[in-house]
């Protein structure tokens, strides 16, 4: 249930008879649907964290379990694929908690016509991307279904990892104090999928984010404590914030200046009228690391390929808990609330 | 990759430069499309074995892990839906490996416009189902593609489970001399999805079968050893059997007056010209035992409320290795071998 819930929406919204775009946006429409329609049918200890992965005892084993599905479109993006999404989206969400991925499962729903040359790609990128992770996909299954009840191929990947002892990275385990760091731009992954699908070719180029970041999360480990990780994909580093927060019961204080957006990414979030806040990214993280840490971390994070970027973007505070506030560039501050509506729908 | 190959085919398959809906039957088709694109590019040794799942070491304990996608259609049928499908299925690919199942995920893939009402009563459906079985549904994912880009749901659930210490069957475990069990009748699943697809009322009604099958497969554990198992879901019994036959390179003798098929759904499956040895099953499943513990485990069977129609129908022989012989009621002989085209597309 990644990026499902928001506890900062004040407002009663409107009910739905039919599931709408917006259920699936990763913002409040989606976070109602997880609270009032699957939390109480399914519920249990375990789900009721919502974080992206649950973690099971299994003997004196934790092993952290995810699942997702990836509908993206098209299935070829510049500097992506719907096989390498699959691959690294579950890589990543098992990293979240820590963990090491162990296995990983594969579900393959396919479109009557769908080119065989373009499943086979996907395949081999999958393939490739997991042999990148060290992982190997051990299960899997295929369906057909006729033109027109789906969009060519949709995957989903379910992963097993084992959480290391000790770890208790959860996103409602942020303390007032904590210092927040991301791990690099934000917005590439969302505008690089938007540029293809609307042909729009942006000056100097937008290229998806998407890469495994478990390697990363070891090195982070390994520098400090963590209390709380997010791989802010659908609903973006703002949905991310605002779950930590809500879940974590702190107040959180940003600076807009502090938060990397690459030039051309921001100069197609301006033209097309989008918050990059809340794009989708498939290969960052943002942290919440315990003061006297946050140093040793961070310089942790800039010695790796996926956190050469790394920077400090704001602070947990217990003043005004559930609520994220944004210094914006000209002095002021605004309140961050998920959006309502879809911005970029299918984009993971 | 459940029903997922074939090694009876003696002929080459023809090419497709698109998927057709033949991939995704269970029979040579899906078994070609896994030999040749799937296999080769994710290829393990977990994976190699083909098995219902993955049987992965977690320190001290054996973890089965498993999954599947389910676009059934319609979302309701006479004695089931999908929701019910998605856990007994993979609570059912769980325990053909003798596991207990521990925990389930599920991935919704929802069309805009998916009444909610339905969307309910299967998330409804599941709920009772998991707790039919004891087990929760620990973690999920929601997408949300546009009209005419999905066919109202699909949902991909994923099961861990623990298999019981000095537990190893596999349907390449199978022996010469290995008495074969099945739990009760065929073809009641995929005839009654088809009935209510189609519109068709058949005198006597025929209602899906879908149950889970843990409960007798611990059963049949505590009576005696087991070599191979299988429930016949998409690909029917006929696929199953060859199935093992191949992986366990032994050859199959069985009768045809032995298994049981109930009178409606033999009526339909004779009406509608579909052979009901190749028919969708949700609640049974087909043993490889030993012969000396065959008497024991068949009383056992007999003995729970899911195989209480228990019954002996063939054997596994040295003779004709990979080869299935079903002798007819007439005094024929007939070798099974896996249909090239979709009998029933989305039966599952």
């Amino acid at each position: 249930m990644a990026a499902d819930f928001s506890l900062t929406c004040p407002v009663p919204l409107t009910r739905h008879s039919t599931v709408v775009m917006g259920h699936g946006s990763g913002g409040r429409l989606t976070a109602q649907l997880v609270r009032e329609l699957f939390l109480p049918a399914f519920d249990n200890p375990l789900l009721r964290k919502l974080d992206d992965q649950a973690v099971v005892d299994v003997g004196s084993s934790r092993v952290a379990f995810t699942t997702d599905s990836f509908v993206v479109t098209p299935l070829f993006f510049p500097g992506g694929n719907i096989g390498e999404l699959a691959v690294y989206g579950t890589v990543n969400d098992l990293a979240m908690s820590g963990a090491a991925p162990l296995c990983l499962s594969a579900a393959f729903i396919m479109e009557e016509g769908l080119p065989m040359e373009e499943l086979a790609a996907v395949v081999a990128a999958m393939s490739t991307a997991a042999a990148k992770c060290g992982v190997a996909i051990v299960t899997g299954d295929t369906k057909v279904v006729n033109r027109r009840s789906a969009d060519k191929l949709f995957i989903t990947t379910t992963g097993m990892g084992i959480v290391p002892e000790g770890t208790a990275i959860s996103a409602s385990n942020a303390k007032p104090g904590d210092v927040v760091i991301l791990s690099g731009t934000i917005a590439d992954h969302g505008m690089a999928v938007m540029s293809r699908r609307e042909g729009i070719d942006f000056e100097g180029g937008i290229l998806s984010d998407t890469q495994p970041l478990h390697r990363l999360v070891a090195a982070m480990l390994a520098a400090g404590e963590l209390h709380a990780l997010r791989d802010p994909t659908r609903g973006g580093l703002g949905t991310s914030i605002c779950e930590i927060a809500g879940a974590s019961k702190v107040g959180v204080e940003l600076g807009s200046s502090a938060i990397p957006v690459r030039e051309p990414v921001r100069g197609a979030c301006e033209l097309l009228g989008i918050d990059p806040l809340f794009v989708a990214n498939e290969g960052k993280l943002v942290a919440f690391v315990h003061p006297d840490a946050a140093g040793a971390v961070l310089r942790a994070m800039r010695d790796t390929e996926e956190g050469r970027e790394s920077t400090i973007i704001g602070r947990a505070v217990e003043q005004h808990p559930e609520v994220v506030l944004l210094k914006t560039e000209i002095g002021g501050t605004r309140i961050l609330d998920l959006p309502l509506h879809e911005q970029l729908p299918r984009i993971c």
